[in-house]
């Protein structure tokens, strides 16, 4: 790509360092930016840098939060005793929008992942055996994705809760409501077959 | 969406007035953000800002330029006499990759589109016009979009120029090089066909 422009050239570059933003959706934002008024790219810069340089982590549960201790955390109404085990601030959103969880979360901030040189050291799995271990804590959900990186963090994340009096669940799995039975895939079959349950008017 | 930090919800609401991003995608950019370097933020925000406020429109072509007379129109070596009549500056770019084309430009800024409230005058018509009755032009190439917009413009443009002593041209329109004639719409064969020209050994 040749640019007419220092300035051009130099947004289009920094735009396209965003993920999955190759440089010709980079040239269209750009140019989209210049027919906006100039108060709109204002408060685009001032949210982004606002957004990084504020930005905290709930001490708690690692959520990102715009206070030391995120709102869950500090809502009285929460059961502290059980905590959810997700991978990032998106699942708390998913789960929090089912408005069907009372209890607290915590986020490992991803997922094990030797191709992708994570290891256990690079989340925030000590802080959740310490809590386990030095609160009150009577449940730990693992809520990770379905994957073969979600079931090796489970994993890990059970052997080391084993010894402690904590129930450790994971969130059921299975057959997706409203899907039909024969477009859903062998494997998801075959487990939601070998996890079945005595039947329930509320399943 | 239910945000747990108004830092968050602000960022992502921002990045998803850009035309294309929704909700999901700048929540995923702003936790992309997170992980970046604040040092990467910053030169973000500050290009965002220095493109939005600095760039100018060059007083000839009206092409995006950092100084008031644009690269092309100021060199020398660019023949003055042949007008490229575009639509926008990617175009300009992409006929700029060719290598082949030695004239200048003029960028309308867009094209005569009814349904989206564009009128001959929210283009740069008028200028396009008095260059090619003031300025000594051979020809001007009509280079938009092969579109009913793009079209109307296209003609527009030329009842405008009909009466001036200045050749009016249009870019060929055809089968697109190494495209499957099976695979070529009606439209396109058909005027292809309407619009065959003498062999060329160089065609």
């Amino acid at each position: 790509m040749e640019f007419s422009s220092k300035l051009l050239e130099n947004v289009v570059y920094e735009i396209a360092q965003l993920p999955s933003i190759g440089k010709r959706t980079a040239l269209r934002l750009a140019l989209f930016i210049l027919k906006q008024d100039a108060l709109q790219t204002e408060s685009l810069a001032n949210a982004l840098l606002k957004f990084r340089n504020e930005i905290l982590f709930c001490e708690k549960c690692h959520n990102i939060s715009d206070t030391p201790i995120c709102d869950i955390c500090k809502n009285p109404m929460r059961d502290n005793s059980v905590v959810c085990v997700v991978e990032d601030v998106r699942d708390v959103m998913a789960i929090e929008s089912t408005g069907q969880y009372k209890g607290v979360y915590h986020i490992l901030g991803g997922k094990i992942s030797p191709i992708d040189g994570i290891g256990p050291n690079d989340l925030k799995i000590t802080s959740l055996i310490e809590k386990a271990k030095s609160e009150h804590i009577k449940e730990i959900i693992l809520a990770l994705s379905n994957t073969m990186e979600g079931d090796t963090t489970n994993f890990y994340i059970f052997r080391q809760l084993e010894d402690l009096d904590v129930k450790v669940t994971a969130i059921a799995r299975g057959i997706s409501v409203g899907h039909e039975l024969e477009y859903t895939d062998e494997v998801t079959l075959a487990r939601s077959i070998q996890n079945r349950r005595d039947f329930n008017v509320s399943m």
